[in-house]
């Protein structure tokens, strides 16, 4: 899920038993261009030539990068950006354009030097060299990243970028079935994913594999850049599979290609072929020499450090190519690249030309295709949201008040691609009339179908995928899909990696987590979360937001809703929680408000979700023992982060009143907002839920004499008023 | 990653347009019976029918649980317990028992219900009644637990037993290839994992089956439960591989029961085949149906709520059994597995034998074996490690330092089993003539080469199965096997779910994780970990620690070496550190320490890890502005929380002295410790180590300019010291 930039010749180890297989690599490589030179005409050779030593200069400038995998794909590039994708260099963002996915993300100089090559103006040459040096607006970061032109999604935590592919063309196909007509596709573009060999051992992957089999994603084409190497050594140390019948058994069609270093010819017709397949995904194995050329070909050190200056200059000898020189792109090299921009501007025009045509024909959808493109949702979404008078007044999980709040919204609003992680029953995600996203032939034995405009996802056990799969979703185009996750809370562990690389894509995912605390129940210690929250309340770009009841839980939906750049997590409980007559949904939205004041007040009482009514409850027991406490909801810490230090201080009064929060999770950062916490700090029990609230002391007894007992504690010893307690 | 305990018609969502595919249940349970009993000797009918009973009436009890999973399962337990598992009810832990792993945990009422028959004292039949109770002490949870008799690993996270199962099975390749010699196999078990269609979705199980297939383990046998119902309905909403095909693609052997719910013969032959399996793993894939015998036999509704007093009734009608009768087990039933415990007992007896005559034979290693039984190292280990003086006194980095530490010990006791998720080059964990473990015929490409007594395990790129599969071996018998894993510390995002599971049944595996801040550099913000560690940091029983150099990976590795019964997380830089002077191994094991001490000190520089000498450098430049900061390491907060409080006051002197902590992280948790953070609170940037320091402000410099601002203000505003702040 890395791979390592660190070459065991440099880092001092000597560990250098890995990868010497090809002790003779340069009299290899010989040999290689010898047969393969053959097929390759004169204007391939000098391209591929010149972009592998372009790829070794690069590397060899800073004497870092990964230069080996970018080397041996290089046919499978010039097939890609020449012959078969569609795309438009100029016009980046061009909606219907082919999405390439480097799931291989430390290959990226392969990208960058395609970019480069076809134009994309950014990329400029001076761009293209700042790979691994210290220059702070570099466009080429040591894996690709959405930011930059041309870059589909960033990866680089291996496996993510194949599930990414896969949202991708699930977007692609959910657009088509919802707006193409006859004679007008508006939306056609193919999904293309280059993967390594660790790629293919990453369970995220091969969740992802199954599910698009499972979906017969004809619209995406996995190229899986054979080279036998990974870090460790040759691949066969770890990995001694079938990969083509696993890809068979997954439901992919398979072709394979087997001199992948120079066959373009073949490359082109095996991508072809699989652009126009007509009911499964494909799968091309491509077999490769990784850093062919150089002396280490073949060897696993040709995958994370340069070559060195000798190899490097002997790689230009052998290419008959002057070995003084650096970073030479010749005339014919850049001539053969020159037609793709004005080629790109074609499909732009074109595209558009149907679109209007389209909106003409179809004013309807093509006012409502314009307003997805644009990534808006319709107006008036959030009057779908029941008034706080109009929830049940009886208690309700707030994993119902989820549904309650969104599931109209979801019926309304077609960006929304909702999915569960096969928590149907319990995550409360379906709407009045939802239809399943399936292939339109699949018929289940439980007689639920559904087809490509269907909106409702049954994502299997795979939370991982599930989470990477929404993030491609959204990567499609900025906000014209919102992809909604849903699982029990502690189930986001699973989907973490790709949870994080969401926020770090700013990508809005609106993840459903249920079943949030001990209060879940007798499911036990491996499914009540306790440390889980602070990964996400710590975690760059994330809001984890806590709802208390129903109206909370419509501040969480609607804050999630409108952080069109930032995932959220909205965690909800199993169990019943009574409707709160003091809570806000505008209070939601600054993470922390005072729900029930007092004047001199002895402690603030912080409650938050599924405990909250257990704060107002202690708060009402201690009134009866002369005890004046004040209530503060704090669903969200990000959000009261961002409010201004006024309304924080007013909010919380931390300096006149010690603050206990009430929470059975481990406290760990509690400490910037109250001085002792009702916590957890050990793993749950299995028992009813009301019973391990019993059990860990979380009723309104035991708390009560707790804050009570704190407030004695801290009269006599004001130091520890500072010295965070857990009760 | 669940399963879900919730029923659609209980929880009040109405949504239940799921898994009505058996309208007609109990007729189609009814002509299931028919021709399946012929197959049925009379005492398997009764025994088959009393036990689908009483799971059904042991989820009717309380009204909740999973009975239909069990039910189906019911003919698999006679056949594994009563004729094929080798173990002892009256010696649990008998160490050459076979192992027996229920990766679909929420069944678990399949397992408690044969422990108790079978004649485990602990589960008495009080006991297995306690099953959704709320009994404190109960030994039937919602998932199985480790901690009771007969468990051999904690399951329900789906995805995690089976890769525990490999584990399991790779501790008894080991034991066998390091002791057995002929005549004397004195360790021979098998290890047994049941799985649903949910964990064949998990990616951990994905990873965890294609790495088995690759190691040829012929002692593991996974027993597939294919009922083709998740919580969502049937399995082809989701998947429709061709698994059999994929398992085979994977280096399995296939076997198919068609009629498992009744066919025990033929069950408990392919049973018999699989333990007799020569060179790979065997997969039973065998058809049941979910809840057979009840109204909603073969629908998602059987899966995860109890059948309702009517269906209960009917399944008693149909079986021939009284209606008004609860929780029966007849003589008969009792008496077919009377002969159980004793003929477990007649396994402990011969094996004692065995071994003893082993021991007489072989004493040296008799003695070795014993000590491996105990759970023991050899005496000395810690005398292995360097002394201070003795390590380099160039700048090192600390995953280096972890190597010196750490490899000489790996290289002198055999319970250590060192892994890395194909980052050999990087982790620094190979020591002198280490041998890998592997199938002893694999021939790799890079010519590496080894057997199964070695103990260095190249996992792969798949950190999640590498964490689980180390929980497997660790779990074989206390101590026995100390597995290490090693990766890029972000990596253990991926790997978390497993880690937490190690945390959770209080296993002693140490991961070593490396390049652990935004000073590993090019690879950018994928590869930096900035809110990781609050995950760590807050998980139960987890150590996490970052030690600053050399000195302190030794106090790191001491630490985590004699944590027998916590994992720990040893957290390195890439980059070199200098050594420092004043660093003290026995300090870490306190989780924090004064390294310089300073009267009247104007501020307490807290460091970490990496950045540690970083606080040394800006104390040193504080003292040329006249300001006295003393500094204290501080690489572990779970250990110093178990410091006694006068320590803890003495070493942070938090009331006299404000403190500000140096780490590139998210800060949330260091309030307790620090009253102001330089700290991260965005993603990462790539750019080369140094580069990326500086871009986040973590130069001297600017650091120290931070605390003496910082200083300024908290004199201007007492207030602001009790406010923690971001610098």
């Amino acid at each position: 899920m890395h791979l390592a930039n660190d070459d065991p010749r440099v880092n001092g180890t000597g560990q250098t038993d890995y990868g010497k297989h090809v002790v003779d690599g340069l009299k290899k490589a010989e040999h290689i261009e010898d047969t393969a030179v053959k097929k390759l005409s004169e204007e391939h050779d000098i391209v591929l030539k010149t972009f592998r030593l372009l790829i070794a200069d690069l590397c060899q400038q800073f004497k870092g990068g990964h230069p080996g995998g970018a080397i041996g794909m290089a046919a499978i590039g010039v097939a890609l950006w020449k012959y078969v994708m569609r795309y438009a260099p100029h016009t980046p963002t061009y909606f219907n354009r082919d999405r390439f996915i480097l799931s291989n993300g430390h290959t990226c100089l392969f990208q960058y030097t395609f970019l480069h090559l076809t134009g994309y103006k950014a990329m400029t040459f001076d761009q293209l060299k700042s790979y691994h040096s210290d220059r702070v607006d570099a466009l080429c970061p040591g894996h690709p990243e959405i930011e930059h032109e041309g870059i589909e999604v960033t990866t680089g935590p291996l496996g993510q970028g194949i599930a990414n592919a896969v949202g991708l063309a699930m977007a692609t196909k959910n657009l088509q079935a919802t707006y193409n007509k006859p004679g007008f596709d508006v939306v056609s573009n193919h999904t293309w994913c280059m993967i390594g060999d660790a790629c293919l051992q990453e369970g995220v992957a091969l969740e992802a594999i199954s599910f698009a089999g499972h979906l017969k994603l004809n619209n995406l084409t996995v190229i899986y850049d054979n080279n036998q190497v990974t870090c460790d050594g040759s691949v066969d140390l770890t990995n001694t599979e079938d990969v083509n019948a696993k890809m068979t058994a997954c439901g992919w069609d398979v072709i394979d290609i087997e001199d992948g270093c120079f066959d373009i010819e073949g490359l082109v017709e095996a991508l072809h072929k699989a652009r126009a397949a007509t009911d499964k995904p494909t799968f091309i194995n491509v077999r490769t020499i990784i850093g062919i050329g150089s002396a280490v070909a073949g060897d696993a050190v040709a995958h994370g450090a340069a070559f060195g200056d000798a190899d490097v200059a002997n790689m230009k000898k052998l290419y008959g190519f002057n070995p003084e020189e650096h970073f030479v792109v010749g005339e014919e090299v850049r001539k053969f690249f020159d037609d793709i921009p004005e080629r790109g501007e074609e499909f732009v025009r074109s595209w558009e030309k149907k679109v209007q045509e389209y909106e003409t024909e179809f004013p309807e959808l093509g006012a409502e295709f314009r307003r997805r493109i644009a990534g808006r949702l319709p107006e008036g979404w959030k009057d779908l949201i029941p008034s706080k008078q109009s929830f049940p007044e009886k208690p309700t999980a707030t994993r119902a008040s989820s549904g309650l709040v969104f599931n109209p919204i979801a019926q309304a609003c077609n960006s929304f691609m909702v999915g569960t992680a096969d928590l149907s029953p319990s995550v409360n995600m379906i709407w009045k009339g939802k239809v399943d996203f399936q292939h339109p032939d699949l018929k289940t034995t439980c007689g639920i179908t559904g087809n490509y405009s269907g909106r409702y996802i049954h994502y299997g056990v795979r939370e991982h995928a599930m989470a990477a799969i929404s993030n491609g979703l959204a990567a499609f185009a900025p906000n014209t899909f919102v992809p909604i996750t849903s699982s029990f809370f502690m189930f986001y562990l699973y989907a973490a990696p790709a949870v994080r690389m969401g926020a770090l894509q700013h990508l809005q995912v609106i993840h459903a987590a249920t079943h949030d605390s001990i209060g879940m129940g007798e499911d036990g210690p491996t499914h009540q979360p306790i440390e889980l929250a602070n990964l996400y309340r710590s975690m760059p770009n994330m809001l984890y937001i806590r709802p208390g009841d129903s109206e909370e839980a419509a501040g969480a939906w609607i804050t999630a809703i409108e952080a069109k750049h930032t995932p959220t997590i909205i965690s909800t409980s199993r169990q019943a929680l009574p409707q709160l007559p003091s809570t806000r949904r505008d209070g939601v939205a600054k993470g922390a408000y005072v729900l029930e004041e007092v004047e001199d007040a002895d402690v603030t009482l912080i409650g938050v979700g599924a405990e909250l009514s257990f704060a107002v409850e202690v708060a009402k027991e201690l009134k009866t023992k002369n005890v004046k406490a004040r209530v503060v909801s704090f669903p969200c810490w990000r959000l009261f982060e961002d409010q201004p230090l006024e309304y924080r201080r007013d909010t919380l009064r931390k300096h006149q009143t010690p603050a206990v929060v009430i929470e059975p999770y481990a406290p760990n950062g509690w400490e910037r907002y109250a001085n002792a916490a009702i916590c957890v700090k050990r793993f749950g029990h299995s028992l009813p839920g009301k019973a391990a609230y019993k059990f860990f002391g979380f009723e309104t007894g035991p708390m009560t004499a707790k804050v009570g007992d704190y407030l004695e504690k801290i009269k006599a010893d004001e130091l520890l008023r500072h010295e965070f307690m857990e009760l």
